[in-house]
């Protein structure tokens, strides 16, 4: 949100440029709505900022404004007389209100996300990281046995090597970041960083390939990349640096590499369904959204219930010939003799999906994390601690909870005892459910006296007392329900909200209404621009700006209903190839 | 290798200069000097590079030379008439004849390092990272037994939060790298990319820290760094991007933060001794070269013994309260009510280990990996097929190989089957040979009939029958063994080669033998700057520049020897306050 005020005053110019424009006999009527739609465009930005319509400030005074998360923080906290501290911890502001003040909350206050002085760059905190670490462990394991192996390439890559794929780098130049400069040396020829690796690995590759049998290569690195992005940044979401994974294979016939490509896309689909606990549409991007130089993208996209938004998970991209013909990956054909040119692919998944993870289930009281990325999924706190305790009953309590911890420890589940006594009980309630870990364990002398503990859910408030005796089963099958339920429910959301629709009224009309849709669609790049364009609601005097649908893929199992020949747009003559998914996206 | 061409030029440009000055009357001495002195550093790197002096050639004509390796991967593999490859595998150059040279065939030809584009920056290979990967998961392990989390910084510094520590941007701002444009703008304000993230990350410990409770912090992360050096880059040891892991941690007490910086310099000895096969001194780093903007800094050495030098292994510094003071990491102090600054200690381990490594323990015929950390500590070959040898025979043969790997698998040894058909037994063995795998399995028929197999060591090249019922504690047993045995020969090396010494001309002559030196030492930077002049070997013209001396640290563990009042250094007048250890150094 530290953008908001830049935005604010991208706003201001734009509108002084546009009514410059309208004032001036020499400017085109092209360059007058081009400066219009940019109007628009970030207006429609402002809104997905600040959750709010634009208004334009009386006498536009601005004031240096920060978000309400930093300004909280950066107020230290007062102790209380007995040394306990008092901060007020929640989030002040619910998902519905303000949806983008909430995130915004949620990832500082659950610990995950820390401000920084550089736009676009964030602190990943280690209850956020450790998200990351949790889903590096298992899909690293899944490309191993692929006998995928990781490897690390240089950051820098030099513009004879970045520009060698033309469609490619017009896709990615205008973000590029580029070092000019070493110490107090200009460099001689300025040196990029990587935005994705392509053209920064296939140069080794084609020294690696010589023949058939020095195929295939299937290398992984796990890295940062750098896209400048100028539109407004999202922690997670859209950031300048973020760390993903990039998998770069090469095979000798396409048949390996298309299987390849969905055997990465059913890797991707388990990082969600299987530790994130979010349902996906397995697809093939449009010829408009594939990945620029590729021959096809195929993608797993995931539905945020609460703005009826797509958002796309990992994405897995079928090269073909193209990126081996311009870096000459080649080898001489066993059977014709001939030269030929190496099959790959290309597949990324990134930090984006723990942006995903939180928007879907995190709710107004904090974070809620699956139980199989939750850093600690069993918090064991001590309660009922009064003026009467004595010393030898704090200390039996305190010993208990220690003792339950190590117990959940030893059978493999990541529980932790929190004993410190400067915070009261009622704060570490707060604390964790904030912090969204999915089981909070309270133990206090009534509980002791029954021999057993009293388990509340993060996900659903749901309160039962557990034996002690059957502790370690009882709490090993609740975290495997949790994520089975919570699964469920974003799956019935989503369901809810998807659905096939032949008429593009209805279609704009849903849009509103936070559904995606199913239509049938003829594929031109041309026709999704212009359902792109129509089911933007650009009512922005109105204050009701809402960014056009696009295709958040073509789903590999297509609908059950029968694909009529009219495509979705009225105007378009094409006939309709397949069922898409449309909808309003990240 | 690449820059041999580059440093020749600067060498010719060098001396250019030189002649002009000396022809100049309006120069001075020191300017001269200064010229001079370059010019011969020039040449120590040079040597340091090719292994040889250096002698201006005649004429001045200089051709573009690729080195060996690089030229001869170009080349592509000529397939046989069987189709068996016949690619020249070996090491062509001993590491007595030309070091520098052979270092570069071992790592390229290994598969460890592929060259690159831009001049500093190094590909990992698998076979190189797996061994970074061996060291992540231990030393990741060992911290998060301390209680360090892992997250993840920036890897952009803005420029404010750059210079706010004076002592340590001076050692850091000639090599830090600028971004200046991203797309096609020009940024506002410069942005540097980490050299390290003390800058980085304290901000955010000044946000966290407010009461002495949320004391202490202790967070890692595995990340690249930047240093543009315009020193010559060599792979592993002097990059322009290196891999590390950075700790930052902070303290409430200083009796708490020297004891973890020592902790975690056990970890790192660890990494070496444990999983590397080398013995290191640890101790503590001079004056002269101890981190900038530290109290002081801890280090672990290691001797290479084909050239007689140190090199620094890992470092953990106790910043005291330096970095706190100037980004006011404080917090009230519980007993006085006064403002305390929190005391801090950074620690970081590079794949600069890899480097080490392969100097250390590689030989003639290329790699030899420690088994720990060996991708492959057992490769099996199936051996003796021939022309007369049935397709049920050689199928069987083939099984069994497969087989074996299976078994050894299962008991957790990392094998692998090398079953591939157009390969010969010959070259197989000459390939993992080069790639340093510990134990070489040969199964042939006359294996199978007496129910064997035939082991080779890669360290030492013995030779042993192993009875299949034994195959997995035996192989077992010798990945140990071998560790013990690659450990104790290196050691046994260096303590032929350290010595007390208390006479700086013996200094001087030893150093030439290769020796690293426990000499009495005042501890000034002064005098540390007369030793390393002093011994220097500039008779640049006489063809046998050697670097000058530097301490490598100062053994915690001291000489038994009583300490000599006098230091090492004729001239200096102080005392000798320690025994340091000294040697040429990378």
């Amino acid at each position: 949100m530290a953008n908001e005020l830049e935005i604010e005053k991208e706003i201001v110019a734009q509108g002084d440029l546009v009514r410059k424009l309208k004032g001036d006999a020499s400017a085109s009527e092209d360059m007058k709505k081009e400066a219009i739609e940019k109007l628009l465009r970030l207006k429609l930005t402002y809104k997905e900022i600040t959750g709010k319509e634009y208004a334009a400030p009386g006498g536009r005074q601005q004031k240096e404004k920060k978000p309400a998360a930093e300004k909280k923080q950066d107020k230290k906290a007062e102790p209380k007389a007995d040394g306990k501290k008092q901060t007020k911890l929640g989030i002040e502001i619910s998902k519905d209100e303000n949806y983008s003040e909430w995130y915004s909350q949620v990832i500082t206050k659950a610990e995950m996300i820390e401000y920084y002085d550089v736009s676009g760059c964030y602190v990943l905190r280690p209850w956020s990281y450790a998200i990351w670490e949790g889903i590096q462990a298992w899909f690293d394991s899944g490309i191993k046995k692929l006998g995928v192996k990781n490897c690390y390439f240089p950051m820098f890559v030099s513009n004879a090597a970045l520009e060698r794929e033309k469609t490619h780098i017009a896709d990615f130049a205008p973000e590029v970041a580029w070092v000019t400069r070493a110490g107090s040396s200009e460099m001689a020829e300025p040196i990029a960083i990587r935005p994705t690796s392509e053209t920064v690995m296939y140069p080794s590759y084609k020294k690696w390939v010589q023949s058939h049998r020095d195929l295939p290569i299937k290398l992984n690195q796990w890295c940062n990349v750098v896209r400048w992005e100028f539109k407004h940044p999202t922690p997670f979401l859209r950031t300048r640096e973020f760390l993903w994974q990039e998998g770069h294979t090469a095979f000798a016939t396409p048949e390996e590499a298309v299987r390849e490509v969905f055997q990465i896309l059913d890797l991707y689909a388990g990082v969600y369904t299987d530790l994130l606990a979010i349902p996906i549409v397995k697809g093939r991007k449009s010829e408009k959204e594939k990945f620029a130089g590729g021959d096809f993208t195929t993608t797993v996209e995931a539905y945020v219930p609460c703005n009826g938004r797509g958002i796309q998970g990992a994405t897995s991209h079928h090269l073909g010939q193209n990126f081996s013909k311009m870096f000459d990956i080649s080898f001489e054909d066993p059977n014709t003799g001939g030269k030929a040119y190496a099959w790959q692919n290309s597949w990324g998944l990134s930090t984006r999906t723990i942006g995903a993870m939180v928007m879907i289930h995190a709710d107004d009281s904090g974070l809620v994390l699956p139980p199989r990325v939750a850093a600690i999924q069993a918090i064991i706190l001590p309660v009922g601690i009064t003026a009467q305790t004595t010393e030898e009953q704090r200390k039996h309590l305190m010993d208990s909870a220690d003792e339950l911890a190590k117990i959940l420890v030893d059978a493999d589940v990541r529980a932790e005892a929190d004993l410190r006594d400067n915070y009261s009980p009622g704060w570490k309630f707060n604390h964790w459910e904030l912090k969204g870990v999915p089981i909070r364990i309270e133990i206090g002398p009534k509980d002791l006296a029954a021999d057993q503990v009293t388990a509340v859910l993060r996900y659903n408030g749901k309160k039962m007392a557990i034996k002690r005796a059957d502790l370690v089963n009882e709490i090993k099958r609740l975290l495997e329900v949790i994520h089975e339920e919570m699964y469920n429910k974003v799956l019935t959301a989503r369901d809810a909200h998807m659905k096939v629709c032949y008429d593009f009224e209805e279609f704009k009309q849903l849009l509103d209404e936070k559904f995606i849709l199913l239509s049938p669609f003829c594929g031109e790049i041309a026709c999704e621009d212009e359902i792109k364009k129509a089911s933007t609601r650009d009512d922005a005097e109105a204050g009701a700006a809402q960014m056009g649908a696009k295709t958040l893929c073509i789903p590999l199992e297509q609908p059950k209903e029968t694909l009529p020949e009219k495509c979705l747009f009225p105007a378009c003559k094409n006939k309709a190839k397949f069922f898409a998914l449309f909808g309003r996206s990240y």
